[in-house]
């Protein structure tokens, strides 16, 4: 299928359209109108149909979307299909947290090791991953072709390990520091968390209450 | 200034924008033009023009805006500048996270006290905040009036301490936990925050490289 160059508004909303497919489906739901997807979303129904009609439109007047082919179809734009490896660095608060609770299969992400410096944590298996020690990362990078590391690191090491992630040829990088490390990573792409966004959303609706 | 009603993805751009005239303001740049948001932002420069005339608009044609009484006017329609009195309950990773290292001061919000149920966490003070017993929290919500509660417990505990929450009258649930508690939160407002959203949209630009 012929793809337009989509605007990342477009993509930002790919993932929120997917929960909730997820969620129809789970509940047996077969078949959705973009009127119920914009209500259940905050949207509106035009929106909807605009944003899907980027890729080829699968929605038929009068039926609305197959749910399990709109979801299959998405997972396929946003390239969950393809089994992209990763790695975490920084076994601290976050990075525990993601390797206890973050489904990374779910999202097609394969998470294969984590990396800390402490003596304590090296050489454990948590949840089923091994931590290996920090400075084996170079080697690790050497001989395996990772696609994406969880940055989690102190602020203070963020822009030394972002760039060693970069020179091995890491493509994306997942920062869950509050360093910009654009900058020195090379030709990878740094996609940032920023916590402060959701808090403010809800921000404004408290303000509106 | 009468404000219209305004849609939810505007309202999850303002944040984007805000971060950007922070980072401006910091670089000491006095005023930007639509064109270099834009750029800086992978928008189009219509698309932020639109967004902040619903604001009643500032920018002014062949200037550009004012950088500062832009992030001034923002923080103000995020409702930034109420002082929301903030709570946290679950100390573990994700709330020992956010208390070391999220800033909740620079959003607006007063984060007050935190709330676990481990023995060995209760009475102590992490970075300012004390951690007091989770047996405590209702006589707390009925002598406090509590704005928003951060929710990180476990998600066996989360619809119990949702309920809970909205029972006392909270207006806001920062849900980190993966359970949806909106149908059992009241009237409150429940933020959820998916960090599989900005995984996704990267993988997605790591697709298309």
């Amino acid at each position: 299928m012929q793809e337009r160059k989509i605007s990342d508004n477009v993509i930002r909303r790919l993932p929120r359209y997917l929960r909730k497919l997820n969620e129809l489906q789970a509940n047996g739901v077969k078949r959705v109108s973009s009127f119920t997807l914009a209500e259940q979303l905050g949207l509106t129904a035009s929106q909807i149909r605009q944003d899907l009609n980027y890729f080829g439109g699968f929605g038929l007047q009068g039926y609305g979307y197959n749910v399990d082919a709109l979801r299959d179809e998405i997972e396929r734009i946003l390239g969950m299909k393809r089994g992209y490896r990763a790695i975490l660095i920084g076994v601290g608060n976050i990075g525990h947290a993601l390797i206890e609770r973050f489904q990374f299969n779910d999202w097609g992400f394969v998470l294969e090791c984590a990396f800390d410096v402490e003596p304590e944590l090296v050489g454990t298996v948590q949840k089923g991953i091994p931590v290996c020690a920090a400075a084996a990362l170079p080697d690790y990078l050497r001989s395996n072709q990772i696609d994406v590391a969880v940055l989690a690191v102190p602020s203070t090491e963020a822009l030394k390990v972002a760039e060693e992630l970069g020179r091995y040829g890491v493509k994306g990088i997942w920062n869950f520091t509050n360093v910009d490390v654009q900058m020195v990573a090379g030709n990878a792409i740094v996609e940032n968390v920023h916590f402060s966004d959701s808090l403010l959303a809800m921000s404004y609706y408290l303000s509106q209450e």
